[in-house]
């Protein structure tokens, strides 16, 4: 058990819920996702309103609460939380995450004021605050969440998000390549705990192996780089930046009351410190997929097979223009392929381009397991379809999922790191056998915990940013 | 009906598949493929080891067909088809699709020789040739394809790809964006007919209003840049260069036995010759959806609605990294929204973060609704998900998705040109609510004619390309 204050604060014996109203409002909402998820403690769903919410008993306010008062949640307007807190205060709460907005992020001076003397009044109560003006905290093994349709199962990956709705996008996007968090905080205007505060505790999450952040404004430069070198000294930190340019950083403002600051400085910090940047929330998961499923990668020569015609050119020239070093192919392996009799011994290259080939026996399979026992490449790039279902209409595949998986001889490659390009098209929206095929498929990568993309640039890319960690570590 | 000599090749009134076999193999796949595609004249199978195949009459030469043969499609080994272009000159055939390879591209001198003299034959028989190592020609209209499972309907795309590969690839992903093509031909090597033929065919072609291509090399630099501004002049063109760096470069070589050639004057002479340059099959498709369903756009003013949060930041950040113009909302707009009473009126901004709102009467579509009425808009972007299904993990949407699409009120929008960024993350493989879903909004988007995209880095990155065609040509 780790001696960050955080630590303690994130296992509540109990859970009051200030502002809960009937099950589909915002503040029901929290209740059904603590339910939903599991919450072991307490709920102590707080409104004069009512009597009951979801069944369970509600009180007037915290005060009325019986029992110990860990974690409020705050769903009530920002004109009562002064008084809420007294309170808190009354009640020993350790902590409370203020889901409720429209403080210094509406750049309005009595909003800003409020704001400072909610924190001034929660410290002199000893109380801690997450937020205010976001989601809070998903924590799946504790069961603690703002909604009820996310993941119950815990999985090594942390996410910082400055942002409430990127978290719900970022776990959801991750969730469809098979990755699950150990615990995910949106913090909004970072009040008191502030970006410093999470990436320390993440540091040293023994559940945390990738940290990952959504990040709109940092506060004190100075500390944030230390914080961030000495978490990447440990496991990688992957950042997307929110307010960019002009117009971003106008959104930031409103959104978060976060000042931007200069892209040019804060790129400069992260690379310095080590940690890895992302554009955007999509690239932000293909790098989380290929930490979170791959071992460490040696270098950058890359073997690509399965690709066909066009295809295998523009996977040459994303790999390359991604920083990898697609070699030519080796001489061993174009000797055994002749000496295996493959017709197109002296022609294939790498990219191996499987499209013509006349040779039954010879498949992408063996193509990716030779590469795999050749030293001359560090890690590997398959192109995969879905089993062919036939000429003329014929809707049914010829062989199942599992029987397709296996001729990429996945169990062959000796660890050699593989990431899989799923090409996922079908012809048209009505496409359900693609979709059932696909969506089959990619549970059993995820379960062979082999990383998977849309396409070869977001592969490359991500690659890229893994060999890049890893080479500098050695 | 134009003078272009592959108008008439392109409506024959029969078409010989030599070598054709089973329907499970290639040569019986075109056999197929014509039938499935509903070719209206007559097809001849030809292959001396059968005499019948998918219930036609099958014959062991091209010489003993009984009619008329336009088109033979070639699908024999490279060694037998100087025989056979003799029997088609004797036949009067108009032109073959050499869907034959292993010719120059396996880099092997006797290979290449044989390649100019099937071309020397075919001159002296007065026939043309497409490809050879190609996959020919995709004529829905005409019902002549090279697989069955290609889309039936016709639209005004027109493709040009070096692979036939990527034919099927930009096709398939073109589908699923409600995109439709008049033809798309595959040519290969390039032997007879080359990239700058299909592309004066094209350019006259009433039935293509866009041009895509997928090029790996250039044989006459200064013909097709001729070739290429006049069709710039008349519609736009969006290419992809195969065989960028080192390794694409060796790829082509082996792939169609290009000389890919220095990409930085390739792309010096797309810019000046006025094309658009994509850097992949899924950036290629983007730009045609956009092109495809949007209306001329005026200049680079964007208004984006419907996101929320850091979404909204990231979508400012995205939009300019693009180069479009995220004005701040205009005053007119404020005003409108003060005087209706909608309580976030002076916070709410461009993009337009519809995530804290309180007002039940003012969504996303009321704010579209607003920007499209303001002239300083040039056009909008609108973030839509799928039907919230409710809390507790009530599977069924509250609303259907007609419903659902009224609520973006996209009949009041005006003309204003709309792109559409679809979220449509799920919670996993299993959700097959958002899979359904999804797919219905996609078909009632198309069906509107409104181009949508999965991220609004590609949206961005797509307007930006039709802005800058549009801007340029006033």
């Amino acid at each position: 058990m780790s001696s960050h204050p955080l630590e303690e604060l994130l296992h509540p014996r109990s859970i009051a819920v200030v502002g809960a109203s009937a099950a589909d409002g915002r503040g029901g909402g929290f209740v059904a996702a603590l339910q939903g998820l599991g919450y072991k403690g307490k709920i102590y769903p707080v409104n004069p309103k009512y009597s009951e919410i979801m069944g369970m008993k509600t009180y007037p306010s915290v005060k009325d609460i019986p029992g110990v008062v860990d974690y409020v949640i705050s769903s009530i307007p920002a004109s009562q939380v002064l008084s809420m807190i007294g309170d808190c205060s009354q009640k020993d709460v350790k902590v409370i995450h203020l889901f409720t907005a429209r403080f210094s992020e509406t750049g309005r001076k009595d909003a800003a004021e409020l704001e400072q003397e909610i924190l001034r009044q929660a410290r002199k109560g000893g109380i801690r605050l997450i937020g205010p003006n976001c989601m809070g905290v998903y924590y799946p093994a504790e069961g603690i969440s703002f909604s009820d349709i996310m993941p119950k199962e815990s999985g090594p990956a942390g996410l910082i998000s400055q942002s409430g709705m990127a978290v719900g996008q970022i776990v959801g996007l991750a969730a469809q390549r098979g990755i699950r968090f150990s615990k995910a905080i949106s913090y909004g205007n970072a009040l008191d705990f502030n970006e410093c505060d999470y990436l320390e505790y993440f540091t040293q999450d023994p559940e945390t192996k990738i940290i990952l952040m959504y990040i709109e404004g940092v506060r004190d430069g100075r500390r944030f780089f230390k914080s961030l070198r000495k978490a990447t000294s440990t496991k990688p930190v992957v950042i997307v930046k929110g307010g960019r340019g002009e117009s971003g950083t106008r959104a930031t403002a409103s959104h978060t009351a976060s000042l931007a600051g200069s892209m040019r400085v804060f790129e400069t910090l992260v690379s310095q410190a080590g940690a890895i940047s992302a554009q955007n929330l999509e690239e932000l998961v293909d790098i989380a997929c290929a930490f979170y499923f791959l071992p460490p990668v040696a270098g950058w020569r890359v073997g690509v097979a399965g690709g066909s015609g066009g295809g295998s050119v523009l996977a040459a020239d994303q790999c390359e223009e991604a920083g990898l070093d697609v070699i030519p192919l080796p001489n061993e392996i174009r000797e055994e392929l002749k000496s295996k009799g493959v017709l197109i011994w002296d022609w294939i290259s790498n990219p191996a381009d499987m499209s013509i080939r006349t040779d039954r026996d010879f498949d992408t399979g063996d193509m990716l397991e030779m590469m795999a026992r050749n030293p001359k490449f560090d890690f590997l790039i398959a192109f995969m379809g879905v089993p062919f279902r036939g000429w003329q209409g014929k809707k049914r595949p010829r062989i199942s999922v599992d029987k397709h998986l296996e001729r990429y001889r996945l169990k062959e490659l000796n660890n050699k790191p593989l990431l899989v390009v799923l090409d996922d098209r079908g012809w048209g929206d009505g496409d359900n056998y693609i979709r059932k095929v696909m969506a089959q498929m990619k549970t059993k990568l995820i379960e062979a915990k082999i990383p998977f993309f849309p396409d070869i640039g977001r592969a490359a890319g991500a690659a890229s940013k893994v060999v890049d960690y890893y080479t500098r570590r050695k």
